[in-house]
């Protein structure tokens, strides 16, 4: 729009891998992520995303990233949300779906396959014993030192909150299901 | 992983445009917008992006976004941040581009173009009178029904949180800039 502007990029001296850490009791954790990985996209970067506790619940990203692909590849590795009512699978089958992803993050790491590694839900995950802390904790420190590492879900475990760069609290202060307004395709799933 | 288990989808009784907005000082107000476009994508959903105040620095989503094209837009309307040290331009240009993005907004409402707009930074716009809140206000108002609008950025307007269906206020609880460390691409543009 009107006049052409002169476009900068920008340029870090240090390439730095990034522990980020989103959570809070809001709407755009999961949302912001995948935010990443599209952004990501633009600069060439790779982007392995691995979500655990959706596998039940359709939600529209699981397609939108096949939009992004082979940059952009994604994991859900569980089956649902453990202990929500309606889900009929017991903990220790929500524990070894978790342990088995964290199998392939162990894979992912060792291959060194990625430039963002996003661990949707893992702070809930972690919350509900179904990965442990040190788990975690080895994640972040075997990581080659390049690789960003997007930690989401509510109730992040201080430790890892010690251990990041970046953290964002994403804070209710509204949602609109308070208004008895259902989940609507695109902006809730 | 293991066992296969069954995805149900969801589908809301009514469908209903919704008024989301994602405010606050941390790092994921602008990228969880990108979510959403991405995530509307897997529901064959259309998602119009107007950015405020972004266009002279570049930032991945820019190229991200034109993966999912042809279901999102992206138009990047202003000449960088108005009052921001470096900025050249005077804030009587800034309005003028906001201006004439409000004027596209108008075009993009009157042709009912899309099923979710986003106006990114555009509580900044507002905070820094390149646009008028009744002006905001119209836009709400008078969008299709069916439409969800999303408008992110600082220092979200009262009136306009009072209007919102879902806010999300976005905290920083730490910053890596804070620690020197200098912005990465993919992480932080």
């Amino acid at each position: 729009m009107n006049d052409p502007i002169t476009i900068t990029t920008f340029e870090p001296k240090k390439k730095q891998g990034l522990i980020v850490i989103i959570t809070g009791n809001g709407k755009g954790k999961t949302t912001s992520a995948m935010g990443m990985a599209l952004r990501g996209c633009g600069h060439g970067l790779k982007t392995t995303i691995v979500q655990f506790m959706k596998g039940d619940l359709y939600s529209g990203e699981w397609d939108g990233v096949k939009r992004l692909a082979p940059l952009v590849k994604l994991y859900h590795t569980g089956k649902g949300f453990c202990g929500i009512e309606g889900n009929p699978y017991p903990h220790a089958e929500h524990r070894k779906n978790a342990q088995d992803a964290l199998q392939l993050i162990a894979g992912i790491l060792h291959a060194d396959d990625c430039d963002t590694l996003i661990l949707d839900e893992i702070n809930n995950a972690l919350q509900l014993k179904l990965v442990d802390l040190d788990q975690v904790k080895e994640i972040i420190s075997s990581r080659p030192e390049h690789m960003h590492v997007i930690l989401t879900g509510r109730d992040a475990h201080p430790e890892l909150i010690d251990l990041a760069d970046t953290v964002s609290e994403v804070r209710e202060i509204k949602h609109a299901y308070r208004k008895e307004i259902e989940p609507q395709p695109g902006i809730d799933f």
